[in-house]
């Protein structure tokens, strides 16, 4: 692979190293504007851009290019959902770039459009899907908090991602209103399900500039046993490159992770309370989008999955 | 109020400055043993020891003399809870030490004898027993995700303690069994509802030093409205010095009560879901043991409530 | 005391809790702008604004007023560094509000106007001004490197200043150009010293939102032992209630000081390389200007100098 | 490249997954004793180990094997500075695996025997060795102030790296008697000089797991322009794959080279004082002696320098 154009909005026109300053190898690259002229030309283009931009945008790509889109216009199937949550027209659905849903690899290998997950969804759906695609969850009260790293909000320049705010402290986020990314949940539980799925999410932000803890926790179908659920989650991830399953008693932490496209899962079952708690840890900038999106075009194009992610987690 | 002894276990010897280099006016004090002749002769006596200590030595202690026990064996009502968690003998019950509990201040007015509730208990119990004492929360399906800062784990030399393993990340811990501190929620829950609530129950820990994030969320009665949802906890509240329901759309963040006794709240209720989510924020050093300790204090001596816990939060 | 006015330019209007969530006891107080009109009544007016700004305001107030900027206005005293280095006309000079220093609380003791350091001119003056005044250091060769939390840079909307960007890192700022707050350490060093002072000085930026860790270094003068430069300073700061040289051994942390208007000093005699180190730390947001500004007011009201600053450092 | 053997003391036994959560790819792989049976048979041998250890070990193997050691055995020329700052014998001195130094590569490309540079060292040199070796810089009065992550200390069980104590905060260490990295700074100094270089250093720890930022200075040569200065330091490093001086007026930080082998550095003339300001940022644990190693390695064998290191910064 061979990086082509960079493109960018209100940075177009400067170096690539004056804004990443960590890509030392890219450092004099400049800036372009994200038009169709200058993604012209290149085989594969990933978007990332607001809300609409990117269905209007790729829309005006050949269909024989390989368009990955990370942000959110085409991951939700119900036009409705979209237009509640995002108050806008539904730019239509692609196939969504989670590798490890059941069924999800076939429906890439094929395809030119790719919707990728955000690092909620992905990080939510690794730890439950599981379990509802084999039967072993009820549909109701299922209940997600995740703790996010600052990065997830992107360099937007507001005064509650300041150092001085955000270091020391957790807050919440999102939370009385449903959060944007509760639907994507729900569509791909419901799938796996076969059934209407709802969920409580609610989101905080921890003291730290990347990686997503995912607690989520779902009420267990009767006479189901801790054995029963453990083997559930190890045989869907057992032939996974990215996702794992820990030994027993060793619990996820964000930092086995950063930088990696790695995804790290460990369940308990709460036998007096009925309920399973499935921790999950990503990076939410890596596998929590932008390594999703490389992990699904090594698909899409027929490659080894792990061409271009095989760096561990820069711990600690 | 003066400060009389201050004790101490391994480090009996030093001086407090060497220790706890903040407290200044107080560095030149040398700590002393904990011993039923060192506590001699002091009104009050504040204990802070590990599991079965200080139920042995408060044995020792005259009747008269206020004791506030910092740790946790007076706590539970439940011999068979305690016994189940903790793993040996029962020392009893004393009062609770958590005033804005309904009924609390009668109890503790008349006190010589209180148990100070810790920091997760206390902030997930602020969070919901105003829902459950209004009759308005289902006993089933509470789940309760709470982020700590280390200190919440104290000075233990434990490797995943250290500051390079917490720094930057997030990880649960204490999951898979039931951490010691759910019956105590738990019996908060059913006290205050008149029925037996099941609370699943996760602690994460945050990198940071101080403050709970707690988060809970349980199903609410079919019929509740959000206005009514919100007055119950906004009635709870009304007149508490130390606990502040949130203005609509403010959220609370643990930097704003750092170093202080509040408690700081929000709510919101997701119809969808059917579930209210509540968030408290709390100093897990504060309110969560030694400014709930003095505030117990405060009342079972006739003091202003407010005394010596005058402190805002040191934020940002 | 008695809060006033309290007041803004682009949040007038707000109330105090929706900006400043720690401060509960004042959360309902609405903003007003900083206008003459809105400062008039008060005996005491403290000032936080853009160089220039305080004073063309201060100017308007009466006489009788004890008028405290925090801001640089007033600080120094040669018109020439101050245009050099703010590139606007000189206001004028106050009595400088560092009260430690030699002679500083006889002019303070009948000021209505006084000028605030910041926190690298605080926290330099207090490690190495001893030395200065008892002759002991050379001026040549003064070599400061201070670490700085982000709260120094304020709520400024800056990219470099967001979260993500500062935690888990740190980097210099305002190298290269010579940092406006080296000609007050010059000055105030100069004027212990009876001699001109050169010093360069180094800010960095360390992940954490409050705090100043300040590493002066100087050449000793020959003939000067270990034992001479620890009497000085321990004599210099022996009646401060605000200044402590900690026991040998023991190095100054900010976190033993933050939240308060203490500071920590420590010094070592490096022998082979003939330099004395002076390692200060303070809290940036209170002994580095705002509790230094109320220290300031007490000695000019006559007042007991720890009124209103009788909080011990937030730690750990 | 091959790993073979993973070794170690008191983990002997464990699984590396369990240590090092973060190494997926290695996870299962059992840790054995630091014995020279089990390092027979390996081209190459890394050591990390306690003072004294290494040379004892490093003896028993064969002249032909590559060994490697990150420890301080062999660092040192002057058996007299190691025995005053170590306190035992002098294991020897071996080629020095800094390869940007002069005449470095020269010396490491038929090395069967290197002794890589600890962090301190490895940034200070970076820093200020092109204006000793380029004849800019006095030999006197160089000071050198570093701020560290606490990873740089290991995972040593002491309570001031516990997360509580370091987070948030910032304090100096090893300050008072002289750290053990001054003589290999001096060292490196003076063999550039071709003088002796007396050198003042005081390390800082920092809220962070990883990175180390340096601050250098020393009295620039009169005469020298701050074109002739920025030339010195350009033409030293322009060939380099892993130095970096960044465009002017950018500044290096931390977070831009963590988990990379890469070394950014800025340099600014203070013509007032007459002394330039170096600032170096490594990852402590890559250039800072894991990423060092294996570049030395890779010389020493012939292979790419860049072979196995070619991952960029985790940023942000």
């Amino acid at each position: 692979m061979e990086i082509g154009a960079i493109t960018a909005h209100s940075n177009a026109g400067a170096q690539l190293g004056s804004l990443q300053p960590h890509l030392f190898a890219l450092a004099d690259r400049e800036l372009v504007d994200t038009t169709v002229e200058n993604l012209a030309g290149h085989d594969v283009v990933f978007l990332a851009l607001p809300h609409g931009a990117s269905g209007a945008l790729a829309a005006q790509l050949s269909d024989d290019v390989l368009v990955i889109d990370a942000g959110a216009d085409h991951r939700l199937e119900s036009s409705a959902a979209w237009e509640e949550f995002y108050g806008s027209d539904h730019a239509g659905t692609w196939p969504y770039g989670l590798p490890e849903l059941p069924g999800a690899r076939a429906e890439l290998a094929s395809a030119r459009r790719i919707a990728v997950p955000g690092c909620y969804p992905t990080s939510a759906q690794l730890a439950l899907v599981p379990g509802f695609a084999a039967g072993v969850l009820e549909p109701e009260d299922v209940v997600i908090v995740a703790a996010s790293g600052t990065s997830g909000a992107g360099k937007a320049l507001k005064p509650h991602l300041l150092g001085s705010e955000v270091m020391g402290g957790m807050s919440p986020y999102g939370v009385g209103g449903i959060h944007r990314h509760t639907p994507e949940m729900e569509q791909g539980f419901s799938r796996a399900a076969g059934a209407d799925v709802t969920v409580s999410f609610t989101p905080t932000l921890a003291p730290m500039a990347r990686g997503i803890l995912t607690t989520a926790t779902a009420r267990v179908k009767p006479g189901t046993t801790a054995g029963q659920l453990r083997a559930v989650w190890e045989d869907a991830y057992a032939s996974e490159a990215f996702v794992h399953v820990l030994p027993e008693g060793q619990w996820p932490q964000t930092k086995a992770v950063l930088g990696s496209n790695h995804a790290a899962i460990q369940l308990a079952f709460d036998e007096r309370a009925g309920r399973v708690i499935v921790v999950a840890a990503i990076d939410n900038l890596t596998k929590g989008t932008a390594g999703g999106a490389v992990q699904s075009m090594n698909i899409a194009l027929g490659f080894d999955e792990m061409t271009g992610l095989t760096a561990e987690g820069t711990a600690p």
